[in-house]
């Protein structure tokens, strides 16, 4: 690793001493923090911590609390300063093939505003791109804001993301969706850095940050629902492959059948990747459990909602467990598969079926069991739905959070 | 990124201008240098230059030898040194269940010997380390060498290795070889450091590093002989997953007929993964290929060598032709599921079926392309059956280099 040379100049050190400052009062559990603990967790001295609260100050960052009652002493109360997490707000937008889903959050990732929106069957790339500047909008004002009051916009999308240029490159699932110039058209009308990813790259990194999957080194998100796609983060870093499309399980093909492989003939395959579907979201995905809850004669919600089958297995009922755990199997297979190439040590299974949490989760890791070397921590997630979002948050925060420090 | 301390005090300048003059040399494609030439390629001046050369002189790394011829002019000679490569050695160990390979390498990773040693069939754990032993020993003893001159020896072998202690936690292809204290023996006998990997975790390594896959910063090699498994560089990092069995791609399984999945009824799997070989192995392996063969009547060589079969697709034989097409196909299908889910934009095929070049990559590559969202470089590897040695130099090596510099 090459020195690094020693930047100096007063004005250098007044903005890391100012930034040492801010990154000590954000680390606090306690809303509030004194002047002396601050410089007990920088080094600074008390002078400096004061100079460098003043320039936070100006910048709308901190702001000067009465003290926390339990600090208060007899004579003159304590000074208290808090960090001013409302001076900013970034939004997370995770965009699928049935929903939108905007998160605006605060610059401590407080979430200060929702708003999901349902996307018709037959969407197309133009009608869900007005569908995503719809729920910006509105959830922008539910937080009393205007879409140009936002530092920064993340944005998670199904299929393979030209991070760079901002471009999706291919979305089998959304017709009229790749090719479509999603981020100029945002930071056209924003104003703002606006960042692309596939959604489940920022799912990973959201289970990370807010799901309590602890600070695991490797982690793979696996979302399972209609469609089926990993996201992950290996040794630490996000992995996304030499092009953008790694973690493309949905498109994997497994043996369905009941017989080793190399006791059945081979021929050709099911033909090319086109359909809006993968081979392994055509086997295992939503869809499919749906199907063999149909055959099996287990009733499901209206609209085809698949909660019933679950509760119904949970129950005891012979006919739904044989079914969750014939589902199960499916998935087993796929995922077995993504554990011997990539080996993450701790998988957290999320989408629409995660819902069903132990149900599903206990059939499917017995029957990971026998498919694999070595085995792997399978959890349900705990931000469900949200994790998509809460990923583009943090992306959207790593963001801003180097520009805050603009006058000291 | 932290601030590095800089370390100071004479001892250490001269330690790292004597690293400089040594890096500068080595770097240098003639196979000798000018002081001038290490001054302008140093930046440091002639007189430290040649204290720098004094030091590498008296721990033999470097030597004075005439000028070359064409940096001769009229006057007196102009001084040149060189690298004393053959100041030291390591040893590459290529541990499989069929062959042990092994070759010993002077500082700059040039062969000064080769051992091939064919395993029997039935080889056990113990017998296998004494055929590594023996082959050590002959490798060295042809080098002009003893044991004990090795400064590092790389191994590489197949199965799920625990690295930082040297131990082989699980290997299905050879019996008894699990568990074995290899490295902590090897260390007893020959006093140096001793380093295990996977093999095909080498075999990468060495392919980037002498394969001529140039600089790609992911980079898969897959052996394809009668196991099947994957070495992977990503984002330029050796990639071996959270606990070591990464690129199991040999244990993976996949669709076997020609129906679609989702037409198929599924049931049971193929049972635990017990068998010397995986199902993807069993599929798609050199022992698979050989029994398309047969049953196709097509002539093998002596002891069911596979090198007919591909003469014969060569020269146009239709039945050789339509067995080796079968033959991508099946391959196809795993190496599709690993581009799926790692896309590592390049990968290197190794192992005796390589050996095939374009009479069967060409019909991978077009199996391939109806199986993946994005492509990638499929090549054969340039370093054939010796990849694992070579990464396994390359190791050693790296642990070698930092330790070079003793007196200055």
């Amino acid at each position: 690793m090459p020195t690094q040379r020693a930047a100096t100049g007063p004005h250098v050190l007044r903005a890391m001493n100012a930034g040492a400052v801010l990154a000590a009062l954000r680390a606090t559990d306690a809303p509030a923090a004194s002047v002396s603990a601050l410089a007990a967790a920088t080094g600074l001295s008390r002078p400096a911590v004061t100079r460098a609260l003043a320039a936070l100050a100006e910048d709308g960052l901190v702001e000067t609390v009465t003290a926390a009652p339990e600090a208060a002493a007899p004579g003159r109360p304590a000074q208290h300063v808090r960090f001013r997490a409302e001076a900013g707000h970034v939004a997370g937008v995770d965009i699928g093939p049935h929903k939108v889903l905007v998160v605006i959050a605060d610059l401590a990732g407080g979430a200060r505003a929702e708003r999901r929106v349902t996307v018709g069957q037959d969407v197309d790339g133009p009608g869900l791109f007005e569908t995503v500047r719809t729920a910006l909008t509105a959830a922008v004002a539910e937080a009393g804001l205007a879409p140009a009051d936002l530092r920064a916009v993340s944005v998670g999308t199904p299929g393979i993301v030209d991070r760079e240029r901002g471009e999706i490159l291919v979305a089998p699932s959304i017709p009229g969706w790749a090719g479509l110039p999603v981020v100029p058209r945002l930071r056209e009308w924003l104003h703002c850095p606006v960042l692309i990813d596939n959604d489940v790259d920022l799912a990973v990194l959201g289970e990370r940050w807010r799901g309590g999957s602890g600070d695991a080194d490797s982690l793979v998100f696996v979302q399972w629902g209609e469609r089926i796609g990993a996201g992950m983060l290996l040794d630490g870093r996000p992995f996304r492959g030499a092009g953008g499309a790694a973690g493309e399980l949905g498109f994997i093909d497994v043996p369905s059948g009941d017989v080793p492989s190399d006791r059945v003939g081979d021929a050709a395959s099911a033909g090319p990747l086109t359909s809006a579907l993968g081979p392994f979201e055509r086997f295992a995905g939503a869809g499919a459990i749906r199907r063999l809850a149909e055959e099996a004669g287990v009733a499901l919600g209206p609209d085809g909602e698949i909660g019933p089958l679950f509760a119904a297995a949970a129950a005891g009922d012979p006919a739904a467990v044989a079914v969750v755990d014939r589902a199960a199997d499916r998935f087993a297979r796929g995922l077995a598969t993504l554990l011997l190439l990539v080996d993450p040590g701790r998988v957290v299974i999320g989408g629409g079926l995660s819902r069903a949490g132990e149900t599903l989760l206990g059939p499917v890791r017995r029957h990971l069991r026998d498919r694999t070397l070595t085995g792997a921590e399978v959890t349900a997630s705990a931000l469900g739905e949200r994790a998509v979002a809460v990923g583009a948050l943090r992306r959207a925060l790593d963001v801003v959070e180097p520009t805050l420090i603009a006058s000291a």
